[in-house]
This record gives C-alpha cells, structure tokens and sequence, in this order.
C-alpha cells in the first residue's frame, strides 16, 4: 500500500478508523469513483435495491455500533435518503452522507448537467437543515481538517453530517496535516459540581427515587455507568420505548417500559408516585412517551441531556452528559433496602391450540418466549413496536425502533444493517403490512449478502394504526402473498399463517432455516389490536383536526 | 352540497377546476383529516405503497394532464417525496405537494412532537428548495388568496409547489372571495415585436433552417402552434429525448430525436449543417442533447424558452413563449419548397427465430413494429430510455421520460399516473432491471386501481449503464424472477424470456391480456447494449474522475 493519500482515500480510513466496516448506497455516475475507491479499500460496499433502504441500513448500524455510512450520487441519489436521514437526525443516529457530486470545473462550464435541481448547491441547502455539519470537498488545502470537522460533529452530537465530493476531486492528493488533538468535550468544572452536589443532595433525600434511563445512554456509551449507578444505590429504573433494552430487561431492578397510559399500570403508578425522577437522556417526545398521556412531574425531576441539564425549574448548560452521568456513578448515594417492585413478568409461553386463529395478544406472547439471547428485535412503527413493547428482551440494545420520528419501513433494511453490525445477533423483525410494502423488497440484499433475519409481518389488511383514527378506503391497501416472496428472491423460507398451530410449527421450522432469511405472514383480523394501541389511538383520535 | 367552505374543501375544489381528478400519496395521522375530506369529494385517492411512487406517478400525471398533486404526511411522508419533488423542479412539471403538518396549537405547546426533525419548518425549508412557491394555511384570513397564489404559480412555472395544513386549520370555515382576475402574462409589446421581426428576418434569409422542438411546447400547450407553423413554412424539425413525441413521429417533416452523437448520424448530420436553428423550448441539458457531444452553434440560434428569447448572442426578456410561439405561426414566414429530408425509418417487424437469443438491437425492432395508436411509452433511464429514442411513437406526447433529471425507478409509478390520467392508452414500461427493484413493487397499487400497463424489465443483471464506465461488484443486483410477481400479487401475467420466439409469444399474449398487467423479464446478455448507450458511456467514462 502506498502512502499517497487522496481526497478519498482519506475519507475512508478515517471511516475506517471509527469503526465503520460496512457502506451502504446504490451507485450513480457522479460517486463511481467513490465506489470504486470503496472496493478497493477494506470496507465492504453493501448496495441495496434503492436509497431508501441505504439510508435505514445505516442509521441502524449507526444506532448499534456508534458510527454509519452512505455514500449515493447527486440528488437522484441525495435526495432519496432526506427522509432517513432526519431520521437519523430526530432520533440522534450519527450516519455520514457521503455524496457524490458534479466536477468543480464541469459546474463552471456547463449550467444544465444532469440531476441538477435548481443551483448546484440544492442538494447541499437541503441537507444543511438535516444534518448538524456539511461540507463540499473542493479543496485540496482544506479536505483534509473538513472531513475531520465533520466526522468530529457526527460523533460529538450523535446526528448525521453530509460529505459532498465533487468527482474531480475524488482522487486529488492531500497532504494530511497531523491531526488535530481531539477537541476535548470539557464540562465547566464548577456547573458541573454544583449540578452533581445538587443532584445528590435531592437523590438522599428522596423517599421513592426513580430512574427513567433513555436512548442517550446508549448513544453516548454510557450504559456500564447505569449499572454501576444501579449497583451502587439500589434505586428502580425504567426505560421508555426509544431506549427500550438500554439495560438488560431482567435486572433486578427494572421496571419496565414507560410509557404513561399505553404501558403497564403498575409502571405509571410506581413513577407518577415517585418523589425525585432521574431522566437520563430520555427523549420526553410524544410517541416515546405515551402520547402525552404521560404525568412526569418537571418539579420533582432531575433531567439530564447531552444538551443540558435541569433541576426542578432551573438549568444546567456546559455540562457533558458523560461527565456527569460518570461523576453520578462514583458519587456518594447512598443505597436503598430492596423493596417490592412491579418487574415485568415474565414471558409464558402459551400452549398453541390447533385451529385457533391468531391474535395480536397470542403472537407476541408466543414470541416473547420464543426470544433468545442472541435475538435483536426491530419492530416497525405502528402495532409492530407498541405491541413489542411488553416483550422482554434478553441482552443490552436489542430492540430497535424509531420510536420518535416513527418513519414506517425502518424495519427490513435496519436488519441488514443490524445483521452486519453484529454477525451473531439474528434479527428478529416486526413490521406492519402496510409498511413492509415501502422497503420490504430489501430482503433481496439481505440474500446477496448471506443473511438470516426472521420477518413477521403483522398482515391486518392494511394501515390498522389508522383505523380507530379515522378510517376509510385509503387505508387498504391490496394484500400481497408475502410467504411467496422467496420465489421472486430464489431463497428464504415463506410461511402463511392463520393459527396458533401453523404460528408454532414456523417459528420452529425458522429456528432450523438459519441459511437464509424466514417470512411469516400472521393474518391478524384488521380490528385486533395490542391493548396499548388500543389507548394510544383513542388519545390520537382526539386531535386529527376533523370531527368524525 | 352546502356552501360552507373550509379551506380543505377550498384547495379541493380548486384542484378539481385546475382539472385535477386523482391525488396520489400514503396516509398518515398528520394528514388524516384531509384524507378524509377527499375520500367526500370528487376526486378519487390513489393510495401507492410507498410515498416515492407517489410522487413519481403524480409527476407523469402533471405532464399528461397539466396538473399533479399528492398528499402526504409530514415529514415522513414529505421528506420521501423531496427527490421526486426535485425532478418535476427539473424538468417543469407541475406537481401539487399537499402535506400534513402538526397543528398551529400543538406547536406551541408540544416541541417534541411525532416526526419533526429540527425545527417545525424544516420541511418547509426544504421544500423552498425544490419548489416554485410555498406557502404554510395557518391562518383563515389568508388561506384562499394563498391557495390562489400557489396554485397560480404551478400553473405559471410549470413547476411544483409545497402547500402545508396544520392539522388543526383543515376544518376551519372560510369565506373566500372573489377569486382575483387571473393575473395576466404579459409580454412587453415592444419587445415581443422587435424579436419577432428580427427572427422573420433571419428565418427567411436563411438557406437551410431547421426547427427542434423542445419539451416546453407540450408544457405550454403549443403543439397546436407548432404544427400550423410547420404547415406553413415546410421547415423540417427535430426534436430530443426530452421532448420525443412532441409531434407525431410520422409527420412528413419529421427528422427524428436530434441527440449530438448519440443519435441517428444523418440527424446529426442535417441539424448541425443549419444555418438557422430554431429551437423552441428546448432544455440545452447534457442527457437531453446526448451528453454534450452536440455542435449546436448558438451564433446561427434563435433560442425560445419560457424564460428568455436569445438570438444569436443578445436576448430579449419580458416576452411569454406563448406570445412568441403564436405570433410565429401566425408570421409571414415563406413557405420552402419540399426537399430531401431523413425521415425516421419505418418500423420493421424483424421474424423471431426459435431459439435465437434476444438481443438489444432485437428487442426493440420488436418493440417499435409492437406500438400501437393507443401506446404510450414510459422509459426509465438507462439503456431503457437510449435504445428507446429510435422507436417510432404514434400519437403525440406519447413518449414520457425524465431525459434530464433521469432519476431511477420513475417508470412503473409514471404509468400508474398515465393511465389514470388517459385511460384510453396502455403503456408500454421500458424498466431496467436496477430501476425496477427501486419502486417495481407499485404495481401492487396498479393492480388495485385495475391498470393494465405492459412492463419489459431489460434484465442484463445490474447496472448496465454502468459498467462501461466504471465496473465493479457495486453494479451487481440481486436476481430477482420478475415473471412471479404475478403469483405474489395474485393479478397479472408474467413472461420469463431468452429467445425471440418467447418474446413474439409474449407480446401476442401481452396484447390478448388486458385484464391487469403483464411482465416480461427479458434476459439480456450484461454486455449487450444500444448503440446509443455505447456512445454515451464512452463519452461519460472520461469524465467520471477515475482513471482506470
């Protein structure tokens, strides 16, 4: 290997250097180059049907292994991966949109190139609102500190950056300068005593403290410091449905999922009683949290965020999330007796009766104990996530679901990204109907690159989150026979299921396929729904801005 | 049907008497409200699988039927339609893009609500980018005359605009007055006069003047025009890949689709030796014109767009291209005598030989003898949309491609909006194997509105435009068997096809089969390709800033 660096060669160890092993996209004229450096280089190119899939992929490799990649042409390409990129963005998963772009010297001659929209920097103005730092790479002087910039941004705020390399400059030489010493996240040192002394000071105190552990903690690498935090005093945590399996769902002293009145009653009633609430890193978003039907009281929590922190009604700023979550950990708290808490049942495995239709409360039973220790499950928004949210699941992280932003078709491809991530984990996916027919072909990159995720697709007929809302003919949409998909792909195992018995013999007969990906189509009745649809669409349907 | 207006019902009604009849897009809570105030009125909702084929289908609608619109929810929604959005932006077609929005009292009180990326205008910001005109109905006082404004504006530019409904405001009465009188276009009648008379001039000192006409005259509805002014002069015209089927492609006058290098030689040849180009409405872009290997000499040029008249080196502004266009068919221009010109030649019916391997070349001789008065052709870009431009297209404005934008995956959603749009024709898809595992799958939505297009998929096993330029792994897809898709569907009829018998046996099936559509998988040999393409792709590998 020589060591004369490009604009891209550059580009790519330094992915390389943060972990990054696997880049997603489809390739277009104007970044073939780009590919062309990727295939040569040691990360390995996953193309995928279509943009879209690209962009999921990589926010949920981003979500499970701390940095993600794309890399597509110029706005026939860009354009396509706006909407999973301020996925990304809502729900702070740091993926790298590297895009191809026309020549600088073609910009100056030729004023109608193909893709363009409106001025070349169309593409560039829109992902300034998406992302937290962009740049175009049309200097060599400068390519090198840029890259470094961006990718420092990606990984400081944990949100997506956009990469434009115009194709002239794809295989420019740089002289990369030494690079900057990392730029020290630094809290101010007395904010942060006075916020961690306040912190204990009201921690002590407390009767009934509660921890919510949210998203953040895994985002920011700080779920060792929960559990040293939990060990040392004792004190109950819950998650929400964002930040899901931010801690092993069967520690002690979880409580379970908090989600207001859509989760479990005795989790509301053990936090909305609680005198002194420890928010670390939650999200308080709607969705995530029950649709407002939550009753957090501000006054009595202690509320941390990468952006700030706040106390009752006053805030903390300059104070790294880490550095004080760390500073908790170690800090002097001191430990509560064990008392009685509502821990999450456990799961049951219910005796399949032969010719018994399937229910949405059946098939998630019969999954939560079907679940193993290398199980991840992705749930799609809709009833695939809410209802998921009762299930247990085993390790640290292994539930997956844009539980803020909820952009339906997240599932399929977010496996191949989890699945290449994370080789020994098996996907276990959870998707509507509805949404399975956005990206659900995707499964034909899941075969090119040898994996073996297991797909349920809830078959209700349509968009039955939107039914109890307001409903109407467009809310159907035309039933395909999933199970039959693997005849289009040449691999994969399909099975229809209508019963209890036929549930049980697939997701037996899936736990043998393990050469490929396994699709059960579960024909639910378009009414059935998960209890805490149920609530959540009767709180929703008070406020579609039409009265019917 | 009472009189009370809301401002939903008002931006209906308005679509309706722009001639809108079909509005495509997926539901979502935010626009739940106004799908339903649609499913109440005349037009019909045409809910596609995924938002992208919405929007691509809306955008082949607007150029059929001079006015498109989807609806959407936010963000979610929006954010997937920004790439198809941008084509329409490039390339004048007027699309309605309708979005659901979280409601003006929500805003205020909520700020992490469902789907929102940064602020509550970040989808609005990146719609300013890709549209004519924006506007967000929050306010009754004003909602009309916006909607007015808007929707003028589309009409105007022939291009997209971004209306957004606070799902609070869809219900919302108001008392809309009296339209305003449309705002006339106007051009300055000094400057339309001395452009007018300085291109009489030219045009009847001239030896050899030739005519292209660009896409602008069927945006404008100018075709009329053009053919009178043909009639009258007898000058010969071409037209490009853009604007293919502008005219008649059997009309005597009738060159081909002038293309630089690309194209058939003799057009080349007859354009480029003119000593008066006259081109209406043309879009000088690099696809469109056979990726500059054109030598159109703008010092012999009378240029019209809809933008400005340029002739030779000076312009004129403030002049409509509808004034011009008719002034000059109305002129006194003198009429030529007939002469030699290389009409396109007819289409032969090559014999299929058994077991004779289709080839490129083969397939579309086959195809262009197989069009019909009632074809349309849709191709995708790629080899598709190259080795189309030799057919022959019967009607006029029959032939749609995005020849400048040329974004993947338009084709199979376009003819969902075509067909809706002329029920009397049935399209004829021309889809690349790559471009098809984009948004192949809405024909799930054609089987459901009960179309009945007739989809080639030229399978060459990848990116085959591609790989002249610059190969590797990435240009490789996963095989699919496109002829099943039928058997997941449970509608059409597929056709798995490797020799000219199967393809004759095909097409006579393909012709007998209206019902619902019919798929033919045409296996190509990967290095099989038009000759257009071929010298496309070797103009286009030099500059792809990669030696290799």
């Amino acid at each position: 290997m020589n060591n004369v660096h490009t604009i891209s060669s550059y580009l790519i160890n330094k992915l390389y250097a943060h972990g990054v092993r696997h880049i997603f996209g489809v390739p277009g004229d104007y970044a073939l180059g780009i590919y062309k450096e990727l295939e040569n280089s040691r990360l390995e190119v996953i193309n995928t049907c279509d943009e879209q899939g690209a962009g999921f992929a990589a926010d949920a490799y981003a979500r499970i292994s701390g940095l993600g990649a794309i890399c597509i042409t110029y706005c026939v390409g860009g354009l396509k991966v706006a909407n999973t990129t301020a996925q990304a963005f809502a729900e702070k998963s740091p993926v790298v949109v590297i895009s191809g772009a026309p020549g600088i010297n073609e910009r100056r001659k030729n004023p109608l190139l193909h893709h363009k929209v409106r001025d070349f920097d169309t593409q560039l103005k829109v992902f300034e609102q998406l992302t937290v730092a962009t740049t175009v790479l049309d200097d060599p002087q400068t390519a090198c500190s840029e890259i470094d910039r961006v990718l420092g941004a990606a990984l400081r705020y944990k949100r997506p950056v956009y990469i434009e390399v115009p194709r002239d400059m794809i295989s420019v030489p740089v002289n990369p300068s030494r690079p900057p010493p990392e730029t020290a996240r630094m809290s101010d040192g007395n904010t942060l005593q006075e916020a961690l002394h306040e912190t204990i000071d009201i921690i002590n105190a407390a009767d009934k403290p509660v921890i919510i552990a949210g998203v953040e903690l895994h985002r920011f690498g700080l779920q060792e410091m929960l559990l040293r935090f939990l060990d040392k005093s004792n004190i109950p945590v819950a998650s929400t449905i964002l930040s899901k399996s931010v801690i092993v769902e069967t520690h002690p002293q979880y409580l379970g999922v908090y989600e207001g009145a859509m989760g479990r009653e005795e989790v509301r009633e053990y936090v909305e009683s609680s005198d002194c609430l420890i928010l670390l890193g939650v999200f308080l978003s709607d969705v995530n949290l029950g649709i407002f039907t939550d009753h957090l009281d501000l006054g009595k929590s202690i509320y941390v965020t990468s952006e700030k922190i706040s106390i009752h009604y006053h805030t903390y700023e300059d104070v790294e999330i880490e550095d004080f979550v760390r500073a908790l950990a170690e800090a002097d708290i001191r430990r509560r007796e064990d008392s009685d808490i509502p821990n999450p049942p456990p799961p049951q495995s219910p005796d399949p009766v032969t010719g018994n239709q399937v229910t949405v409360r059946y098939l998630f039973q019969r999954l939560n104990s079907f679940l193993g220790d290398d199980t991840v499950v992705i749930a799609d928004p809709g009833d695939a996530m809410f209802a998921a949210v009762d299930m247990t699941i085993h390790g640290a992280a292994e539930f997956i679901s844009p539980a803020y932003y909820t952009s339906l078709g997240f599932a399929v491809p977010a496996s191949l990204g989890i699945q290449l991530a994370k080789p020994a984990l098996r996907p276990l996916v959870l998707v509507g109907d509805g949404a399975f027919q956005m990206t659900g072909m995707e499964l034909s990159t899941i075969v090119r690159f040898h994996l073996n995720p297991i797909i349920v697709v809830l078959n209700n007929q349509g968009y039955g989150t939107e039914r109890p809302m307001v409903d109407g003919r467009f809310n159907d949409i035309h039933l395909w026979n999933y199970s039959r998909i693997p005849e289009i792909l040449g691999a994969g195992k399909g099975f229809d299921i209508r019963t209890e018995d036929q549930l049980e013999n697939a997701l037996q007969e899936a736990q043998k396929h393990t050469d490929s990906f396994c699709i059960l189509d579960v024909h639910l009745d378009p009414n059935d729904r998960s209890l805490a649809l149920e609530r959540l669409t009767t709180t929703l349907s008070k406020r579609i801005g039409h009265n019917n």
